[in-house]
């Protein structure tokens, strides 16, 4: 390689399935972080900050999660030769962190954390091998106030990014009236095959909106041929067992405890399943205590979320308006954000269980989905003031200029670049500059400054038809005494904002 | 494995070398790089965030970096087989951001950002393999206008921080005066062993501080054996070659402009000298610009920097008031911040050289030095009010206060532990909670809660002999009525924040 040094040019790209973030958007996106960590702050839960990476054993090949392979983890061995492995989530990090301080921490650990993520997947469209996730968990809460609590809370995280009531809803359900539910169909927990059934019967459910009902039974019954010709084996349920899961999914209503009496027929008389159909009443219980009603959050028995360490309360939030994709098609956004109970996670650390839940949303999703809502103001000119360099031999006083602006609290920079006016105003617009300070000859002569509003140009040169008129730029420009440049400053943003609160 | 599925418990252990942060002092780390990302916003700077890793070539294992080795960077292959680096610092991502998106970039581009960076290093107290820069640079940015900001930017950053005018001082020097040194002193780049020679004179007066002028003499000439008896090797310069290098180490003075003429006698005739003097001249005419006098930033030769790619100017922020570390000894917190300017960085992906300035801080160490200057309020009560569950059957009413706190902006929790009034005063305290709110059966029944003030609580305690006046701790507890609880909480936390700021 050493040969290679003085001619190698490496070819400048991101790796595959990464990408970069800049700018307004990504001011936009942390912002929104911003927003949900001060809702999880005000809900009393506080900041923990874990590495990247962690010893491979510790972060979970031993996780009873039988949906997520392995191989979707980024590895590598250390110098001593123990494995290590990028977080795949927030939650198993949070796990080993609890085992490790397990005697010295609070009892219950609320935390919330935000920060990237890996999964050595196949990248896609929209779909990247690091993204941020933004989690808030008890840790050591073992009653439905914890649960219901979260649920309210990820619906309140709606409210603050302003997402009107109505465009969202909490969905929640039971693993356990699940579990009851199949009880009541003659299946049962002791049978070899119950867990293999149970997962599949899951994953119809889950299916429930693409396949509809019919395309569900069949996936309960002996298995389903796809538009493709591909075969799935199905559960091998009964048409009996079967009829008896589908009542299941049909139990959802809009008010929750119209719910929770269809779902008491559902269970029968399995204790597992009149154990969730009580959690869920306790949970509606606290939601209404939390100013939570059934617009906001309600009980959906097809939600079953995919993570197999859930152990009770599930629960997904949804936005449930239509918005245009990258195609032009009007689609739903759909799940932005999820969590649940499990009780199970710090067990494999610490050999007893340790009951817990938790919620996370994924943040490209939701901040697509405020940009499609126009919530995130991110076209307006969030750029710098660009003071502009006339004559060279003056950048002091250029400077001079740039720091008043600063002092009084506004972004401002001098341009460091090369070449005329031109470059300039080309630079200024490229960063979304709200306004340019120019201060050539005339005005150094008569003490002035010109600001050029280039809010207000574009909006102007949008309006005028004369290309001529337009290059006077008479309109959006003025010119001040060089004592009021602060203020004249000032006063051209605030006219700006104005203009851009109304577009 | 498989077969160790069920009985296996992995230990809970953070990996060698790296740290989780929790709470009031994570808090208080974000507080201090949001006011760093305010200055940089406020200079014009924008915010950019790129991958943790990026392909190895392209993170410059053929960076023309003779100080730093390969193996210090935590590197993997990808399913594809091409080599992954995990970033070791923010300045090589940011090349290869630059070169990947040239043509589409506003020029200069100022961006900054802070995040994580891995070094694959031996770890040690206070060292760890993960730890966060905040970092700001112009690219394409040719003029000493530049690196005069990133200067005073520097200083700015101090301020904002709270760290008095008189602890700080940011020191410069010039690459490009080291050389004309040499050359004056006879040492010239066509030499074979020019470069060798330049770098052990770079360590040699990087050592100043701590072998003092005879020991950097040593090392200037035929070698030098320490207190060990190892012995290293000189630059081999001659007596009168020695002096002059020494002269320049001597030319620092107090005022700028002194320094710079100090420097002019020191780099003879020499061209490379003469224009790096030239450039402290411009910078010191644009510090004054920006208000950033002597008193914050000085001319000072015998900075040198360890990075062999800086081209021009080289600055670091040093703390220069005194306190005590971990082992009681007073100490200099020494440098927390450094830059430079590099113009050959992007070169090894475009072929051309961009100039390009930047500056960055080593946020533990300097987020330590706020800690021992008692800036940061990382011991005041920082935790969430917490309403108490005095009867279990209430939760929803004490959910319904928990509420009523939040939506006036408090942060505030419903327990949601097991345990009585003990466990729950226990973990009161160790969330650093202000006060708990307590409504049990005599408090309903006259429509009462009781606020007990953990603040006042633990003054009171620390003044109070007797033990059973304490325990009635009547003083630091209040009756108000239910309806008054938001007003009440909020007097007491008023109260806490103006003892707060007594202590």
């Amino acid at each position: 390689m050493s040969k290679a040094k003085k001619s190698f040019r490496p070819k400048a790209r991101a790796p595959r399935g990464l990408r970069d973030q800049r700018g307004g958007q990504l001011q936009a996106e942390r912002r929104m972080l911003d927003a949900i960590a001060g809702v999880y702050a005000r809900y009393g839960f506080e900041l923990l900050d874990t590495p990247a990476f962690e010893y491979a054993d510790a972060l979970g090949k031993f996780l009873p999660d039988q949906d997520r392979p392995n191989e979707g983890v980024f590895s590598f061995q250390d110098d001593d030769e123990q494995w290590l492995s990028m977080r795949y989530d927030l939650t198993a990090p949070l796990a080993r962190f609890v085992a490790e301080n397990y005697d010295s921490l609070p009892k219950p650990f609320r935390r919330y954390q935000w920060g990237p993520v890996w999964r050595n997947e196949k990248p896609g469209p929209g779909r990247f091998r690091q993204f941020i996730q933004i989690d808030a968990d008890s840790v050591g809460a073992p009653t439905m106030a914890a649960d219901a609590e979260m649920i309210a809370m990820m619906a309140d995280c709606m409210d603050a990014l302003g997402i009107a009531r109505g465009d969202y809803v909490v969905r929640v359900n039971n693993r356990k009236i699940l579990d009851g539910v199949l009880e009541c169909a003659g299946l049962l927990p002791e049978a070899s095959n119950y867990e293999t059934q149970k997962l599949i019967v899951l994953r119809a459910i889950d299916k429930l909106d693409r396949l509809g009902a019919d395309g569900v039974m069949l996936l309960l019954g002996e298995g389903r041929k796809d538009e493709s010709g591909d075969y799935t084996k199905g559960a091998g349920l009964s048409p009996e067992q079967i009829e008896k899961v589908m009542a299941f999914t049909r139990a959802g209503a809009a008010d929750r405890r119209e719910t929770c009496a269809n779902l008491r027929s559902a269970v029968g008389t399995s204790a597992i399943g009149l154990e969730g159909v009580e959690e869920l009443q306790e949970i509606d219980r606290l939601l209404d205590a939390l100013a939570c009603g059934s617009d906001r959050a309600v009980f959906d028995p097809s939600v079953v979320r995919g993570l197999g360490y859930y152990t009770g309360p599930v629960f997904e939030v949804e936005l449930v308006f239509e918005a245009e994709n990258e195609k032009g098609e009007m689609t739903r956004f759909g799940s932005v954000g999820s969590g649940g109970r499990y009780d199970g996670l710090v067990k494999m650390f610490k050999g007893v269980e340790v009951p817990a839940t938790g919620c996370s949303f994924g943040v490209s999703r939701l901040f697509a989905a405020l940009e499609a809502l126009g919530k995130t103001q991110t076209d307006a000119a969030t750029g710098p003031v660009v003071v502009l360099v006339m004559d060279k031999d003056r950048a002091a006083d250029y400077q001079v200029m740039t720091k008043e602006l600063r002092d009084a609290g506004i972004c401002a920079e001098m341009y460091m670049g090369g070449g005329g006016m031109r470059a300039q105003m080309k630079y200024a617009d490229k960063r979304g500059a709200p306004l340019v300070v120019i201060e050539g000859e005339d005005e150094r002569a008569k003490a002035e400054v010109t600001l050029k509003d280039l809010v207000l140009g574009e909006r102007l040169s949008a309006d005028i038809s004369d290309n001529e008129e337009w290059r006077s730029g008479a309109q959006a420009q003025v010119s001040i005494s060089r004592t009021g440049l602060v203020e004249g400053v000032q006063k051209m943003l605030m006219a700006s904002d104005a203009f851009k609160g109304e577009g």
